[in-house]
């Protein structure tokens, strides 16, 4: 029998399923140089007095302070030295009145003695010594149990333990501690698509890498828990349930993610529903729509869509707090921080919306936020987010400039120092390597422009004959060959941009945001001039031309593929894959930043690793534009 | 020949010359699942496209969009169906015109087509698909390289790897990463009073034990090092020459560390002196004076001064940051915050001011910000602090209200959720466990209410007779027995206060911030009144009045260790220590708020931890005050 789930469940319900799984951790002792880091999971009350005696703070003499009345520079007292005691030494003597004992800064305060004089207002001369100031009982000594008394509470249970708790624990004497451990957490990844990083990938066959698994290991340990990877396996029925079983047994929370196939949901789906307890199937949030809650063999269970962002965010927002939980570790909100939207959004699905952004300061400091999505297959959309902002299933439309809270990945997340966007070039890539904690999303010199317009990049990078129509400030340039990317030796014996119009070869096209493909562009309107005739028409003899890529390297990688015969391309690029190359022309790439961005640090040290050449800048302003 | 420092070291000097040291980290691989947390050693470019094939994104059908023009509900397209690829499989269909091949999501789109048609608009029958909508070329399609494209720049050096990188490793099929390592940091502890935690103590003999070590490690470890901890040596010059010496060899940095003593201080200063370079000897900065800075045998060298207060400041100012360089952890400024001071502070040295703050937020949610300073011997210091605020030379005095810039020890470290100060009390002590983030200072009923006052705790807890002369909102109240502490049998028959007057009993006390303390003068006044004498004169007569002790339990374990006869506490201490107890009277222990803070939350989680009884308050009211 298979329940019917018709309704997506609300999410804060969804996550009071999961908390009510009871998912547990538990606790173990260990040695008090491996516990940084650590929760603690008993209070901890002082065992001793610390200092365990009178303890001289100061090297000079101890005294009976009633033998110092009315010492001064002027009118010293005169007292017999009975004695010594350092550091680590049992008294040998007593002070009885009118003596003083030598004590060094640490040692036991003699009996009899009430207080220390410092040597500095002392002098010492033949067995005696005088003393030069009056004190009081107490003076220049920490009295036992000052620092802490013994029976005191030291530590409270839930305490995580830094440099600081175990300077006290060492004060203590205490040598071990008990710990939480998080819940063991089993990883049963799906799919028969998937194949472990460090494999082959047979690209043909649809294979990809599976992703969800090492990123939700992290994961988990970085919510506290303790993750154990299952053996990938398939789609396959049985070697599934087994999996699953085995992992119910050893762990006390399961979580399956991998594939984003119907199949591997389905046979998942048919397991928990009919070997354990279904409690939901689908919750009403974007992305995490398709996520199961459930239980199996006595432990907790969570599917997770198969999409990388989707199992991220889905794991952080109703996974990840249920191991903190049980893990002890405590939930802050020291990672929210306030920022208004950069750009408007809209929203049309009436779900909880969990949106990954970026944050971008403006020249005065103050935090944009920007959503940050490539579709719901991208891995990499993640890393060029900083945090999520949860927006309502009821609000339709951000505007720019509205408030919001973005949730950080972590409390020790900036913005990032630059954020840049456009052209992908091949020296700047290796300038971005010596700036610190720089964001540079290569997507195109139209798209780069458009977001330093929109106030989301504080610099762009053009190249070619695109003209830049809005207030730029330019922090540099230089300039680069570009042309048709051949296999090496250049078997079809390509010689231009006319041979692609009139010859048999495959081309490979880079897409509409690329300068290079403006500047390929430029380069058919002058066939199409001298020909009489027009672009569109000449675009229409090339065959491929439709077939854009989105990388740089991305047409040449055809090309060496055996997929394409001709790619558009940079000379440094066919020289780094060794194909052969027919070069076409120069264009310019021009680094320029929104006028308001230049006093920010991060565009500052970027302009710094552009030294301003001005012969080159007139040289190329007959040639890129 | 000895160098002469006649003059304190600039502490922005003193930073440079350990700056200066090149304290050098390295470089290894380590396997993706055991990278969380690690800083990037190279930049990683993507070696393949991600997806590496055209890819559907949805379920459906393989097209040719140009077979769809024109198609909708009421007049839909007819395909005939060419077969099915399903995700990992390779295509053994080709999309001809009029044709279309069932795909899943995550399948390689067949040779022909170029967009797919969600399954939800299409109709299947006969061997045919009935297609109700257009798609365009690149519908229901992720193209290859469209998340990540080959050769493109990945991941930056200098990144830290959280889940997030990890999935975009991971998507690329990488499975060991090249990652920073940390310098090795030798810790070699010294001082003949010293005593490794979890050995036994001899107080006697003024040992302690060695809080620095253990403490300096866990430091080492937060800033990326890898600390190594030598066995401890005394203060025995050849000892400690081979210890440095073997460290120096094995080590990028040694730390020494440990001992307060002038001795053992003179034996490092002489070996780093006339065996290394010595650079330094002494900052301008509080604590952290006796610091010694220098090289050994090609380590670099620094020697932290003794107190542990004072050795974690100076590590964090002036070694932290160097180690956190050469491990590659970048240096941001997310864990300061500014606040304003609670308290008005003074301050006489001309020299750099480490303060250790701690933090409490008022009714506005404002963050105050007020000095913890127990004296320079404390351990406990810096667990009741949040924080540091450098005050320049040249400052004299902070005003309540002032503004200062407070650097957090971590930037995860938020204000406690409630600041409580005042008698220590075993119930509340319970009551503590409770609760998230609480802190409380066991500072006595009269320095509780100071605090209480000056804005500094949120809650003071106050025992015995002390009038509560501010306005507070009481949260709660109990009573609790007190009376003498007598060794188990009572063998001097001890029967109550008389008795401390009369006979030859030796007496523990407690100090004058005690709530006991104020409850046993008042018994002594009713006393001092029925002779006709004054409190004054009775407390010349007992043997110990003014011996006082810091610790609630301290007069009672001075009473089991048999250093005096009778000590002042409670019945519930005697019972805990299973020693004798002479009841002498009830005090009610109560706990208040400031009027400001009711409404904090830690405030009012503790407030229904204390359910108000009406029927105990009134039968209160005539006992303790």
């Amino acid at each position: 029998m298979r329940k019917e789930f018709r309704d997506l469940t609300d999410p804060a319900a969804a996550a009071s399923l999961v908390r009510e799984l009871a998912i547990e951790g538990g606790t173990e002792t260990v040695p008090l140089a491996d516990a940084r880091g650590r929760i603690l999971a008993e209070r901890i009350d002082a065992g001793i007095d610390v200092p365990g005696f009178d303890r001289a703070t100061v090297d000079g003499y101890a005294v009976r302070a009633r033998d110092t009345f009315g010492a001064s520079e002027a009118d010293p007292a005169t007292l017999d030295i009975a004695g010594s005691i350092h550091a680590g030494e049992q008294p040998a003597v007593t002070v009885e009145p009118g003596t003083a004992a030598e004590v060094s800064t640490g040692a036991v305060l003699p009996p009899g003695a009430d207080a220390v004089v410092m040597v500095e207002r002392t002098a010492e001369a033949d067995g005696e010594v005088l003393v030069r100031t009056a004190v009081a009982p107490g003076d220049g000594i920490m009295v036992a149990g000052a620092d802490v008394s013994a029976g005191e509470r030291a530590l409270g249970p839930g305490t995580r333990l830094t440099p600081r708790e175990i300077a006290l624990l060492s004060a203590l004497g205490v040598e071990a501690v008990p710990v939480r451990t998080g819940p063991t957490v089993g990883i049963v990844s799906t799919g028969d698509e998937l194949v472990r990083p460090g494999a082959e990938l047979d690209h043909d066959s649809g294979q990809i890498f599976d992703v969800n698994s090492y990123t939700i290991a992290t994961s988990v340990a970085e919510a506290g828990g303790d993750p154990e990877l299952y053996s990938h396996v398939g789609d396959d029925f049985d070697a599934l349930e087994r999996q699953l079983k085995q992992a119910a047994e050893e762990c006390d929370l399961v979580l399956s993610s991998g594939s984003t196939s119907a199949g591997a949901v389905d046979v998942i789906y048919q397991i928990i529903d009919e070997q354990g307890d279904l409690l939901c199937h689908g919750v009403a949030v974007k992305p995490g729509k398709p996520m199961l809650i459930g239980e199996l063999g006595g432990a907790a269970y969570v599917g997770l869509p198969g999409y990388p962002v989707s199992a991220l965010m889905t794991f952080r927002k109703f996974v990840a707090p249920a191991i903190r939980a049980a893990a002890g570790e405590p939930e802050t909100d020291t990672a929210t921080v306030p920022g208004e939207m950069a750009v408007e959004e809209r929203y049309r699905e009436g779900r909880l919306r969990l949106m990954p952004v970026g944050l971008v300061e403006d020249g005065d400091g103050e935090t944009l936020v920007y959503p940050v999505d490539k579709g719901s297959g991208a891995t990499t959309s993640l890393v060029d987010a900083d945090g999520v902002v949860e927006v309502p299933p009821d609000t339709e439309q951000l505007d720019a400039g509205d408030p919001v809270a973005v949730d950080r990945f972590s409390a020790a997340i900036r913005p990032p120092s630059v954020v840049g966007m456009g052209e992908d070039d091949p020296l700047f890539s290796e300038l971005l390597d010596r700036l610190a904690r720089p964001r540079y999303l290569p997507l195109g010199t139209r798209e780069g422009l458009r977001r330093l317009r929109e106030g989301v990049a504080d610099v762009a990078v053009a190249a070619g004959p695109t003209d830049i129509e809005i207030e730029t400030v330019e922090l540099g340039r230089w300039r680069r060959e570009w042309g048709l990317v051949v296999p090496a030796g250049n078997p079809e014996g390509v010689s231009g941009v006319d041979q692609l119009v009139d010859g048999a070869v495959r081309f490979a096209n880079r897409d509409r945001q690329s300068g290079l493909r403006d500047s390929f562009e430029a380069a058919l309107d002058s066939i199409a001039e001298k020909r009489g005739t027009g672009r569109g028409e000449l675009a229409e003899l090339i065959d491929g031309f439709d077939l854009t890529t989105d990388g740089l390297e991305s047409p040449a990688r055809r090309v060496l593929a055996g997929k394409a015969d001709v790619g558009l391309g940079l000379r440094a690029t066919a020289t780094d894959l060794g194909l052969g190359f027919v070069p076409v022309g120069e264009q310019a790439v021009r680094v320029v930043a929104a006028p308001d961005r230049t006093s920010k640090p991060g565009v500052q040290e970027l302009a710094a690793l552009l030294p301003p050449d001005e012969a080159l800048a007139a040289d190329l302003d007959g040639i890129g534009r």
